[in-house]
């Protein structure tokens, strides 16, 4: 890595001691049916389960920890499609800290209200017109408020290599762990940790097609910004561009970064319902997604479920925009 | 007890020894907004994450387990409404047993094509004109198969005791438990070892009130057989009686047994699925659906979500029969 690397083997580490009896480790799902279905060994660590529904609370409560007390007592803010907002919502109440919370108008009612049920200030903005960083680092700056960005910072990004460093620990049989790529605080984490401990395993972001600022940036080399919010039902990956800090890990450490459709994503959030009984939001489901096109070469696939923010009526909905999906259901989990 | 219990507490501890590293230690969920939908503290043991989608994997593998080996290389058989059928046939597949499964016409397609395609041979019936338990007497007799209950033998209810075992191991604030009642081994099972382990502990089963053969059974102080077979969503507890082993112990040992409707159901499925990020088909709920009506009472309410076996499109038309219930998903999940 050129200069000093943004994250270092022993932040993770840090993180993981921060995150003990805090955060859920969370189990390790697999399904005969499902590796049907993929065509491949794959087995799912299911951060749908973690707090607050999402592996963002490991990154957003270790960054709130690592703060000093009179920042931390001062106040935090940060700019999120929702999880990370609500996941900084809870670390804030934890440790009785004020919060605000920076989220797109469109975002999901459910991520918003539950952020809001924690005490947060939610500040709304739309994300076709305004600069959601602009917004947060102006109310940073007026109230004394630190910022905890949702990827763009060491203490996010170890929080979240916990996830992959649990992920290696419970599963030992892994060859290749696939990881949703939105800000890029999760795939780096992951690449980070993965490339220390368990070199021979592969690394693959996966992110929705529409939104494809980081796998058309790996293939440049450097970072693409995309012209206009991608319109994905991927809500937490709506990204232009990766983010600074992630982006120089992703392209020094990760295998590659592959692209799945919206129906891709619905097959396994359908998935990940019939075969593991778990809940997954189109986010959260994009590295499973990802799963059958990698299964040809061979090993056991780990996928990352890493949200699972959704209510039923839009998964009612979801799945209804995507009936021909169903021939995917007619096997069944039998393990 | 009179005469000789039908399940002795080493038989628990037995079985428990025997689904180490076989059957999983679930977890158990929980969230303020559950808290807050249900009207007080909520604890759920997640059984629908066990082998084949349900707790029935416990007792069928360990009284599958217990059998002499030349009565097990013969050949099984069991009468179930899926669950039980399809946690059979994967305890027969590791074992190498050949197994046959007497299920009715009407069972979920995913229950009865899991099973299949474990192996096992599957005998259809029409639950309003044929007795099951009689068709498998007859296979049995006809090939020398040992038949294996759903409820109605130690082994089988001393499997389902090692959920309440678990559950009271991994959370001793607990202060009442509910579990869904069927044929009654799960709840005998666990008012056996909860009695014998932690008597302070309540335990309340819960019926679909137009299934509520138990419940009426409790009241009158002996079993009282329904006119027909019940009617509700909850499909693995259209029984019209409980069985007699599990009955005797549950008359002694229960606090009570108290129904929930239907709607009820459905609204502790979106719960779950929501707030816990979990699948849990409607005999699944049950236990959860029963929650409210108890939580005035005090203290921490244990709840066992014993299933997930529903595919999607089952799903979605269950939730859209009954969409009042919807206002229940405004709080949501923040823990």
């Amino acid at each position: 890595m050129n200069g000093e690397s943004p994250l270092r083997i022993a932040d993770v580490w840090d993180a993981a001691y921060r995150l003990r009896g805090i955060a859920h480790r969370t189990p390790v799902l697999a399904n005969p049916s499902l590796d049907h279905a993929a065509g491949g060994a794959v087995i799912c660590k299911a951060e749908a389960l973690q707090r607050t529904g999402s592996f963002k609370f490991r990154g957003a409560y270790n960054a709130l920890a690592a703060l000093p007390d009179v920042a931390r007592k001062r106040g935090v803010i940060c700019a999120s499609s929702g999880n990370h907002a609500h996941a900084l919502a809870l670390a804030a109440s934890l440790m009785d800290a004020p919060v605000t919370v920076v989220v797109p108008y469109d975002a999901p009612h459910m991520k918003i209200s539950a952020a809001q049920s924690l005490g947060a200030e939610i500040v709304r903005y739309d994300p076709n017109v305004d600069k959601r960083d602009e917004i947060a680092r102006r109310i940073s700056i007026e109230r004394g408020y630190s910022i905890i960005p949702s990827a763009n910072t060491a203490a996010v990004m170890a929080g979240a290599g916990t996830v992959a460093l649990e992920f290696i620990q419970q599963s030992p049989e892994l060859a290749t762990i696939l990881v949703p790529v939105g800000g890029g605080g999760l795939a780096a984490g992951t690449s980070l940790i993965v490339k220390a401990v368990r070199p021979g395993v592969r690394v693959i972001g996966v992110e929705p097609e529409s939104g494809n600022d980081a796998a058309r940036s790996f293939q440049a080399g450097e970072r693409v910004e995309l012209p206009r919010v991608p319109a994905t039902i991927a809500d937490g990956l709506r990204h232009t561009m990766p983010a600074e800090l992630p982006w120089r890990i992703m392209k020094e450490l990760m295998d590659d970064i592959i692209t799945v459709s919206d129906g891709d994503i619905v097959r396994a959030m359908q998935w990940a319902f019939e075969y593991l009984k778990i809940v997954v939001e189109p986010s959260g489901a994009v590295a499973l997604a990802g799963a059958s096109s990698i299964a040809a070469s061979g090993g056991v696939i780990g996928t990352v479920l890493s949200g699972g923010s959704i209510d039923v009526d839009s998964f009612r909905s979801l799945v209804s925009k995507f009936p021909s999906l169903r021939e995917y259901s007619v096997a069944s989990p039998d393990c």
